[in-house]
């Protein structure tokens, strides 16, 4: 092992004898030992600036990464009559302290430090013993043996300091937390006369750091096991772990400094955890990407160490006393720089430009720019007819087995569960409202075999198995506009949907060989908030409409009195039996019911229901007739009270509450939830609230459709041409949603929840299949469907349009909000930062007319056609580059490729994921086109 | 005029001549900046250590405070080809910079510095030239003349540095912020040119600071006044300013520094900006308090200065950089250590223990218990029959003229309406929901006289004209478990209350002669929480029972089926004649009403409403009889959406949108926002919601009670002293009210919102007295009172039993919240940092069974004492000294004052603010035990 001497071993001159005790010291020999400090600095910086060492060592070697580091604190205590090492404090990402009175651990928090604790650690650094690569065996020994070599220490104290340094070690998690109730009362007797020993220490202490390269050391002994493992979770395998030893003693003098490096990780038992290598004290070890660490496992003698520590000393940032009360413990940041970032930033010698002396360097950061999104290899574009697809067969093709025997795993299952329930929900609130908007020609029964088979086909042979197929918003709003144009044009709605599947699956197989992905690239944040935005709107009217639709169809007796019950009533009477007749010819009868109308005795008329009655041509009479009691108030109370309470449980998550896994199940499964409640609801009520309309057998949702659709004879036969342009349409539309789900999973470095792979081993084929396979079985869930109240999935429509203007990285809906804000009240966005305020407003003013002009062309005939219309937008944005300087588009919106360096003539291209699955019966050419890429699992 | 002459006019050579220009220093220059800093340092140090110093200028003389500072820092900028001193920060408690590309002002934040530019700033104080105490003419002159006469600059720069000085200031504001539509495509290709300027300085740069000691230099330009007049709003009135001038020039090539500080603070003109007296950069004159800018206003010389700095080094609070990414700006802290509080640490030589060395000394602060509750001198026991009266009118009656005359300003106008409007909303809700308990004995009406013939009472003699005198919960309760009470046992109500008020009048008066309230000391948060929990708990529990209530009095009609409306009919079918009649007699019926009934044929049976049919002993056949179709979900609907209503309006006040003074007043009027909205939606629907019952006429709300109530005749004699009894409890109810508003309102430190006084100038009688007249007029109103419904109150009633939970100050329900939580996410509550979470647990748990017990009491006969077992919760409290220690209590509770240090044996008392009114008549000496205190005003 190396050995490097100290350097000044007579410096540290023992002149601070009356020092306050403890770890405090008196404001003089604070301002002496600077001093100190600064002497060592001034010679050692003129022979070689810390920034050059430091390039040398850790350019040196990049091969070796430096792994995680745990590191833990413990402090000398005396607890009854015995000295023990109590840990006091522990880093992994930030500074977690044990809270002496609360007897627990502190949040995580961000090391708040002074600058004189910062100047101290140098010179001990500069003075205690420096051992790297050791062996990990006898370690005290080892230790105090050399500094008794070196003269720092008397030889008579060797026994003594070994004694200490074996003295066992109690970690926070060996105190049980919850005491008997017997014990409770003693306990806050000993809480009084805590830190008595901190005071009767007179001399000046001995810092000690040990570390251990390995994290076993604490989980060695049993009764801690439990606990600890479930800290041993947040800790990454690779970790190694460093010891930090502080201490006083009255038989000490001066310090006793030892710094310890084992040249392996070595697992050390809990009791022997002192006689471990030495790393420095904890605002060095910190391992969040600090260079320290690096400098640590990398320095070769003591110059590279005190290097490191001045280094940290110009990176450091620097609260004003004035303004920051040191007791507050700082949140840790969302981010952090990156070590890697910092290292390069050294390698350019550029420090320091961090926040100028006056603040006036801070006109520089304008001059940065956002970071560019990177687009995958899988979105060049090949030039060749189907390269690209040829490129992800190729690309796919050797681990196509493994995707699928990977999947038996005992964790598949939970895995399985989980998507088959997300993408069930999806499907019954789709399918209804899909059998509403049309008529039930397709309703929940198509939904599911829709989704079970595409989704199945897909898994088999899609390029991304990732990805859970499902129904979206857009094209729910064009089966709807395409159902009320058929309608109005008297065109057979089914043959004419056939025939747009099979054009629409021929354009899907030209875009794919045709490489036609590549225009991804063209779409820019405006473009996604523009369609995002349209659909959000459309969601939340709709969703609104229905509910209003509800107190219309449901008219409330507004003037009812309780007391008048007596005179409300509603009678059928009959019509004079001569135009009675008349009118029963005119209404259309079946022969039986015509018999059992001339049965009828005039006395029948008053038993025969409201629709009887219409049917027969009674007349309804009375003040009740055109109202219907409680249902439109309780159609309110289920929408509203669906949409409020999924909005609160997906807003659990970020509660104080319950476990963060519990938290994020439950805020997973809100939707299916808030169903379960209202629906339950419901049925206590037992009202008669419009219902889900699914067929209890596995038969289509309409009866009189069957399941294989006559491609001919209904519709004139240039429908079977024409229905090419609506095809183009959901072309357009599939095209659009598919490449924004693209866009958002290449954005994966903006750490997107939707993108976040969810069940890798957790990411293989037969996981998706299984999940489609239950979707399919659960077509004779039937029976259970039809109790959902409609009320209840318009709740779930409103509730996913407002949430989809909440997306994260989409920033239109919160540059909207800024209109209200007063500029000192509004969050710190970066665009605000770097693009003045009236220029944010005038870009979100575009988007606004361009979304008010799409909202009037839809509710007009051309409504139709939007999806056409959202290819606008991204003209609209094309021309907003004559509008705007790229550099504010650059924080408002992304730059268009052509705009981008020249030289970047490799365009970039993703071969579709979504490969649009093979036609298996016309049905399912249908289908095929309405099951949609969902990334389904936020 | 002082002057200083610099101590090392040598020492910065020009040596960094290859800087990268602007503001940043390659980190070779700026090690050799620190050597040097550091070899002056050692030498200063060595001969006085900078605390000392500073103990000596700041204890020198104490009587002049510091004013407020206003800090500007101007850069030299290069805009058009003219030179000019652009604004680019400034401070007043927290730093704001302009946002170069934003061109706006940032929110404020704590300022982020690199320990690089503090030394930096201190080699630049110890070079440069220090001009202290100078007169405010000509000041670039004599600064330059006199860095001439030092040899710092050569004699032939000093006309080109005087003409950079007096280069034209322009200060964010006068930017327009809104520019016409025209300019915006311009100042978009200027934004990118931005910083070209500073690139093309090869050389070494004068800083300047400049400091005037006076705002108006600033707003003296007209084209601003009316922007800056908005933030001049935000600055104290006596503050002064000082300027901090930074830039760079090429003909320098080394800087030019200057420190000036004025004899008097001088107004001086926006453009002549630069000749002023100087202050140091940013972080030194940030003025929250920090001890620079004493030692700024009262330093001798250069070393006082340097001193200055050198302390602020001490007590700088450092980040490590791989925990923190300097770019984040962080949210000014809620408190702020104060400068005196630090001072005293300076004095007691104990600076540096603010966070030891390694974390260790954090157990130190568990020494430290929460300060204790100051009461006021008023609270003191005088030993002397109404001593304690007698000292209150003393205190009071030489301000009693003024208090009166002080009102007459127009600002007590809009505090009137404000405080009106509270105190009706209150009036209303506590009227109507007592009307409710009492079966309309005491309604609505009465709460409107009783409040206003009280409250200007109160207001004319009481001695606290804050106070607001209104009903609270408590006595509420009171009433509703009296009037169950004498119903029960067949007492007439109005005749017991009426010996109740006069009995408790009487003990009233006792009270205040025996000097009473010094028994507040003993009422701790533990009682004070039992108290509001159970009130809490029996307003929300009251709320949910008469909602439940609704849906059993307003049936709904679960099987109805619309199609069947013709089925469901109510008639009234005469009984046979002879069993008739029969039943008639045994009916309460007036003679002309058996005529009429004799007048009827069998017909008119069915015309009967259903009262009437009942009356008649008629029977109600059919299938809609016990149902009512609507109410009792439009009563859920008004309750529940006023309930939620209010709390999201008393959020607004939190929210990001609209200026604070709109979203406070939202929020002080949510609950009157929330009632409108809501009996607008109750209007708008028409339904025959349960209203509110008030008289239209200025009569009782019931009309078998008269105004005056007969104190004998319906009751047993020995009643008038039984009443005593129930009297005793209301006396306990009201005092108990009335100490532990006494108990808030001496907690004025803990900035309580309930006890921020809302309209001094804004405090005075007369204002009071017309509020009160205002309601006594409020009475009028009844036509409008009439339409809100019921349920609409209950949701008030449910808002404020939830928001009572939440009192700041009372960390019971936050206790109980802590159960749910993993002791990671609970907040950084102090009492968690120092008591073990299981006594934190156990405490609550004592809490939470008392509360029970309480509770089960309540529901027994023994409802009725309910004020006397809240009297035993002090007693209660007392037997936890027993089962905790001292140390735990002080956290979570307040210490018994025996308990506190033996020596403070003068005990504390204060007379009772709320002095029981005279009795006017029967009728008020009874109001005035329901008027309460109650600070009514957020």
């Amino acid at each position: 092992p190396h050995h490097a001497p100290p350097t000044h071993p007579h410096t540290p001159t023992p002149t601070h004898t009356h020092t306050n005790g403890g770890m405090q010291m008196s404001s003089a020999s604070r301002l002496r030992m600077l001093i100190e400090i600064d002497l060592f600095r001034v010679k050692l910086e003129n022979m070689s600036p810390a920034a050059e060492r430091l390039r040398h060592i850790l350019g040196e070697d990049d091969s070796t990464p430096t792994p995680t580091i745990f590191t833990e604190m413990d402090t000398l205590q005396q607890e009854g009559g015995e000295l023990e090492w109590k840990e006091s404090a522990r880093w992994v990402k930030f500074e977690e302290k044990v809270e002496e009175g609360g007897e627990r651990w502190s949040k995580p928090h961000v090391s708040t430090l002074t600058l004189h604790s910062l100047f101290e650690l140098r010179t001990c650094l500069q003075t205690g013993s420096i051992l790297l690569d050791l062996e990990g065996y006898s370690l005290p020994q080892i230790i105090v043996e050399q500094q008794i070599t070196d003269g720092l220490i008397p030889p008579d104290l060797k026994e003594k300091i070994i004694f200490v340094l074996l003295r066992k070690h109690r970690h926070q998690t060996k105190k049980p937390i919850h005491r008997s109730l017997a014990d409770m009362g003693k306990s806050s007797n000993t809480a009084s006369s805590k830190h008595v020993y901190s005071v009767c220490m007179p001399f000046y202490v001995p810092i000690n750091h040990a570390q251990s390269r390995s994290m076993n050391d604490i989980s060695d002994t049993p009764s801690t096991d439990q606990l600890k493992n479930k800290f041993m979770k947040k800790i990454p395998r690779d970790a190694e772990a460093s010891n930090v030893l502080i201490g006083e003693v009255d038989f000490l003098d001066k310090p006793f400094v030892s710094f310890v490096r084992l040249a392996q990780a070595t697992t050390l038992g809990g009791l022997t955890e002192v006689p471990v290598p030495t790393r420095l004290a904890e605002p060095f070890t910190n391992p969040t990407g600090y260079l320290f660490s690096d400098v640590a496992y990398k320095a070769r003698d003591r110059e590279d160490l005190i290097a490191g520590v001045d280094e940290f000393l110009d990176e450091v940032i620097v609260l004003p006393p004035g303004e920051w009360d040191p007791k507050i413990r700082i949140e840790p940041p969302k981010k952090v720089p990156s070590a890697e970032m910092r290292k390069s930033v050294l390698n350019l010698n550029e420090l320091g430009q961090v926040n100028g002396l006056a603040g006036g360097a801070a006109g520089g950061e304008d001059e940065e720019l956002p970071a560019p999104h990177e687009l995958g290899e899988e979105l060049k574009f090949t030039g060749r007819i189907g390269g690209g697809l040829w490129l992800d067969i190729k690309r796919k093709i050797p681990w196509y087995c493994s995707d699928i025997y990977d999947g038996f795993h005992i964790q598949s299952i939970s895995a399985v569960l989980f998507i088959y329930l997300g993408c069930i929900t999806n499907a019954i609130t789709f399918g209804g409202l899909l059998g509403d908007a049309t008529d039930n020609y397709q309703g929940v029964m198509e939904s599911f075999l829709g989704t079970a088979l595409a989704g199945s086909v897909f898994c088999l042979f899609g390029g991304q198995p990732l990805i859970i197929l499902s129904s979206t918003g857009p094209i729910l709003i064009f089966e709807k506009l395409l159902y009320e144009f058929s309608k109005n044009n008297d065109v057979d709605y089914m043959e004419l949907r056939l025939w747009i599947g099979l054009h629409s699956c021929l354009q899907c197989f030209l875009l794919v060989f045709s490489d036609a992905s590549y225009i991804i690239k063209y779409m820019t944040r405006f473009t996604e908030e523009g369609f995002s935005s349209l659909i959000s709107f459309i969601f939340i009217s709709d969703a609104i409409k229905k509910m209003v639709g509800a107190f219309k169809y449901y008219p409330i007796n507004r003037g009812f009195k309780p007391d008048y019950i007596t005179a409300y009533k509603c009678e059928c009477i009959a019509p004079d039996q001569a135009p009675a007749l008349g009118l029963n010819a005119s209404a259309p009868l079946a022969d039986d019911n015509m018999t059992l109308l001339f049965n009828l005795t005039d006395l029948d008329w008053s038993q025969l229901s409201k629709k009887e009655c219409v049917k027969y041509g009674g007349m309804l009479v009375g003040n009740s007739c055109k109202y219907v009691p409680d249902l439109a108030l309780m159609s309110f109370i289920l929408f509203f009270g669906t949409y409020s309470m999924t909005v609160s449980l997906k807003k659990f998550k970020f509660s104080r509450y319950f476990p963060t896994k519990l938290r994020t199940l439950i805020s997973d499964f809100a939707i299916i939830i808030s169903i379960l409640v209202f629906c339950g609801l419901d049925c206590l009520l037992a009202l008669d609230t419009p219902k889900l309309h699914v067929p209890t057998e596995l038969k289509p949702t309409r009866s009189d459709r069957g399941w294989l659709v006559m491609p001919f004879g209904k519709n004139p036969w240039w429908w079977c041409v024409a229905s090419f342009v609506p095809a183009l349409l959901v072309t357009i539309l599939i095209f659009m949603d598919q490449q924004i789900s693209a866009v958002i999973v290449n954005r994966k470095e903006n750490k997107l929840k939707r993108s976040v792979p969810c069940w890798r081993k957790e990411e293989q084929r037969l996981t998706g299949i299984l999940v489609f396979v239950l979707t399919g079985l659960s077509v004779f869930l039937a029976p259970i469907l039809q109790y959902i109240p409609m009320p209840v999935l318009y709740g779930v429509f409103l509730y996913m349009g407002v949430a989809s203007l909440k997306i994260e990285y989409l920033t239109f809906w919160e540059r909207i909000k800024l209109y209200l804000m007063p500029p000192k009240h509004q969050p710190d966005f970066s665009f605000l930062r770097h693009v003045p305020m009236r220029r944010v407003h005038l870009f979100t003013l575009v988007q606004i007319v361009c979304l008010a002009v799409l909202w009037i062309l839809k509710s007009t005939f051309l409504a139709i056609i939007f999806p056409v219309m959202i290819l606008g937008l991204m003209v609209v944005r094309k021309l907003l580059d004559l509008m705007f300087s790229q550099h504010d588009l650059a924080w408002l919106d992304d730059i268009l490729p052509d705009k981008d360096k020249k030289k970047k003539e490799d365009e970039k291209k993703k071969k579709k994921d979504k490969k649009a699955p093979e036609p298996e019966s016309d049905e399912e050419v249908r289908k095929c086109t309405i099951c949609q890429v969902w990334i389904c699992l936020s």
